[in-house]
């Protein structure tokens, strides 16, 4: 165990129909006048957006709409998001979609507050105030929605950063499993990648000796193999689903590295340079990034692939457990090679060099040169 | 999974030195005044009470001191402490100690805003304010630090309540493991099983069907035991001091039950019963308990105990996992029988009898009669 400082204050209302309660939570806060951001059209399609107007209204709360957020959100979009809600003299943003659209809505709550360009917080900056967050989540995946990380595209420099600040986390997220029943059975997929690649970032690269938080990430791959498997099976299994929900918002919320000392997100700095070149799923990128990124790995930290295969998988070497987990991302249909989401070995040199300047920026990058990260990709093709 | 709502927003500052940001923090939050609650001479002589006045002098904070909480905190003396809390009109309670003194600080923080007295809250009375609580603490168990709950013993009508409040969430609590390497290892033991019991009453009362919740609780049991084995064969070992501390907290921070819908604390029903009477350790009143109970129990969850067994232990059968979780307590010599701590079976009509109020009180009375709740303690004779 290493020295820590855990402070996560979001409140999380979870169950069906929980939307509703919006407007309640608004008011409770005060809040009169709000942004309320969104993605495409699936959330006016199947009457949310509707119900979650009716709730602002019957609070008596106004509110601008700003839809169209990327799957990956753009920089672009953000800064008319932040125009919007400064022209709107907004009191709060309002997430109602999956985590690209929290992750858009944290940046605008940062640039309204801004005299600056809201790019400067990803290169940089120091966030020192936002305004309040409110999310309603439609897809379980990113841990947005307890956190205060945000991830946005830069299309024209081709860099997708971060920002990590106490003053993005949601003041209240609403998670009602039920509207992830929809979610189609790929995307399904690559959120329960992403869940998995949240917490053995830290499990893999930290120093031994923390028994709790290797338990707790234990517990969460177990989980999410398991729901998922059931999900597979049914798609509106409505325990499995709920499970997995909570479950995704844990493996990034700060519990699993509480605690742990330094570690590093080296499958995610790889990922981020992919999907920054050609935007692919998130998830689908770590599911090819991973399994590369631990045949390369295992030799530095033998004894915890070795717990690994041992717990999540009842095996008993440290490539068997890899190999095991590479096979399941193969049986819920994940890519796990470059060439199934259509990168040519050629490309590898382009996505190292992109994946060197965010290793950099990441404290990593003694470890983690161009050199090293093409050869990882190599065992991807 | 069922409905509900998780919102713990008490910040954690772990590490060894921490309690020397104490006037920072208060500073903070812009409080000027405390009233600084204790127990026993202990931290006087391990001079924590005055690195702690250091720190409080450094912020110009001022405050007035009040020790001599009771391990079982007594109303009696939580009442003098509302009394000084608003004689010297503090904004904020600072406990430095173990569970009971974080308890009477909560009480005494409740009964600081209140014009009636501060038993009512026990008895029914809902909170709607408190002074803001910070801790310092000196013994992993409770789990007090990162909850809402408080547990104080009204000595004239023999009743050990609870108030269980978002209003008492401590502030901040800060950790320091190194403060714990000198509790005895009777204590240690004790505390062991208090945080086991706390995880264990929703995992065996609640409804199937939520994965996350029994893995987490699952990493709990497993981490409890393996760290307490550790300290018992080195009571300065850091890194389990360090890992028991943390696990403690979780254990009752509302992490394990969230999502788990409806379950009952049988276990903390009637030792709380037992210590009302005896004075003895919670933990040892509870080891005591416990595997009563759950010999009494198994036959109502038997798939849960099944799995409780494999899991924790490797065993394959329900009734092997309960002899081994009463071994276990042996092993670290927690008591498992009545007369271990010499209550006479010729006692358990008396014990029942105050058991029920409680069981009516937590709303289980149907089940938990007094002519069950003798059953069970007949099993510990």
């Amino acid at each position: 165990m290493f020295d820590f400082t855990f402070h996560n204050p979001t409140k999380i209302i979870f169950g069906a129909g929980k939307e509703a309660m919006i407007g309640e939570e608004l008011n409770a806060a005060g809040i009169t006048n709000i942004l309320l951001v969104y993605g495409r059209n699936s959330v006016v399609k199947s009457g949310l957006l509707d119900r979650v107007i009716a709730s602002l209204k019957a609070s008596d709360i106004t509110c601008s709409q700003y839809g169209g957020v990327d799957s990956n959100p753009l920089l672009s979009h953000t800064r008319k998001g932040v125009d919007l809600a400064k022209r709107d003299k907004v009191e709060a943003i309002l997430a109602v979609g999956g985590g690209s659209v929290l992750d858009e809505s944290k940046a605008i709550a940062v640039g309204a507050l801004s005299d600056t360009d809201v790019w400067d917080f990803f290169v940089g900056k120091e966030v020192t105030r936002a305004l309040p967050v409110f999310t309603i989540l439609t897809l379980a995946a990113t841990g947005s929605e307890m956190n205060g990380n945000s991830v946005v595209t830069n299309a024209e420099t081709r860099q997708k950063y971060n920002i990590s600040s106490p003053h993005v986390y949601p003041k209240v997220s609403i998670l009602n499993p039920e509207l992830t029943h929809s979610v189609p059975l790929n995307y399904t997929a690559y959120s329960a990648v992403d869940a998995i690649a949240h917490v053995i970032e830290g499990y893999f690269t930290k120093e031994p000796g923390t028994h709790l938080q290797d338990r707790l990430v234990e517990g969460i791959i177990k989980t999410v193999i398991e729901t998922t498997d059931l999900i597979m099976a049914d798609p509106s299994h409505a325990q499995a689903r709920a499970s997995f929900m909570w479950t995704a918002t844990l493996a990034l919320n700060g519990l699993t590295p509480a605690g742990i000392g330094e570690f590093s997100f080296p499958n995610h700095m790889i990922e981020h340079a992919l999907s920054a070149i050609y935007n692919i799923p998130h998830g689908a990128g770590l599911s090819i990034v991973m399994p590369a990124w631990m045949k390369w790995y295992v030799a530095r930290n033998p004894s915890q692939f070795q717990r690994f295969a041992g717990e999540i998988f009842g095996l008993d070497s440290a490539v068997a457990g890899i190999a095991a987990l590479e096979q399941w991302f193969v049986t819920i249909k994940s890519p796990v090679r470059l060439g199934e989401v259509k990168i040519p070995a050629t490309d590898i040199e382009a996505i190292a060099e992109n994946a060197e300047g965010l290793a950099r920026q990441w404290g990593i990058g003694e470890l983690y040169t161009r050199k090293t990260i093409a050869g990882i990709l190599q065992l991807a093709v």
